[in-house]
Parts: structure tokens; C-alpha cells; sequence
């Protein structure tokens, strides 16, 4: 049963620089944890055109909850959520889950 | 460009009543959303044994905004949107987002 870790950015104060860093330097690190079965992240929208709560989504997908804590235990995972300091100055919420149903 | 809405549910008074209605009812309603790519869902976790503060989590992925905002309007998004005080009744957060990266 796969198991997703959720990042979720607070809106940085500085967007520019958030995506400058993000791109040249965050995801190379991201790339580096280790079991990782897919990646996936970008910009949160709303339908309605309101600047949405958060900046930006990131999902990082595992076979299982066991690969998944390994992963974030080790070197290049602390190394990539020690990142996140370096450009989300708000922060940013880190939401776990199952994945217990997947269609198709 | 895929295009990603992710529903957190908070955690609900009932957990066992929400499950049942998510399993024999819910499920059955966000099945008849069109156009939709992908759907994953399964229980919020922690890390650290703590009560996370979602109850769970459910993603539906569209190919682009576009057919994603049409099937949220379209009758059968909005019965499916409209269930959700049906059995989540502390309600959920609604994330959109792009999908500007992804791996592989």
C-alpha cells in the first residue's frame, strides 16, 4: 500500500526567490531521497482566482509507511527537509497518508 | 499539465460512521466525476504516532484546470461535493494545484 508525504508551502514573501531556489536547488536535493516511487509538485491554484492558502504542493509517493520514515531518516532526507528553510520563510505543513484506494 | 485537487477531511466525531458512509456511499459518487485521471484516498498519518490533524486525505488528478473545474461543476462533481457534509462533519479542505513536475 503506497504511502504519500504531502508538502504543503505557505505563501513565501518572496515568490521569485522561493521558485529561483526551488528549482535550482531544492529539487536536486528532493531527488537524492532515496525509494522515492514518484515526485510530484507545483504551484497551488483556486478556482476562483483568490490567492490560494498555500503556495505550493509537493508529493512524494513510497511503496510503504516503513520506506517512507526510512527515507526521511536518512541523510539525503533530513537533508532535503533541512532544505526547506533555506526559501519557504512561512514554512510549509507536511500532511502523511495511506494511499488505500487508488482508481485506476 | 496535470491538475491536482486534494480534499483533507478533518477529523470527524464518528470515525467509524465516516468510513462506512465514505466506503459503501462516498466512493460510489466521486467514481461518477468525469474526466478523471487518477484517484487515490486513504487514512492521514504520523510520523510520530500523534493524532495528525486530518482523518484522511483523497486526490483527484484531471490532465489539465480545465477539465478539472468543468467536472467539479458538472452534476455529478457537485453531488459528490455536496456528500461530503454527508459524513464529514467537522467538513474538509480543498487544495488545488498544478502538477508542474513530475518524477518520473
Amino acid at each position: 500500500m503506497s504511502y504519500r508525504v504531502t508538502i504543503a508551502y505557505r505563501q513565501p514573501t518572496d515568490p521569485a526567490a522561493f521558485d529561483a531556489y526551488y528549482r535550482d536547488t531544492h529539487l536536486a536535493l528532493a531527488a537524492q531521497i532515496p525509494d522515492v516511487v514518484r515526485f510530484t509538485a507545483g504551484r497551488a491554484d483556486s478556482p476562483d482566482g483568490e490567492q490560494p492558502y498555500f503556495y505550493q504542493l509537493a508529493e512524494v509517493v513510497f511503496d510503504s509507511r516503513e520506506k517512507a520514515l526510512a527515507a526521511l531518516a536518512s541523510p539525503a532526507g533530513k537533508a532535503a527537509a533541512d532544505d526547506i528553510p533555506n526559501f519557504a520563510d512561512n514554512g510549509a505543513a507536511m500532511f502523511f497518508s495511506e494511499e488505500e484506494v487508488r482508481v485506476p
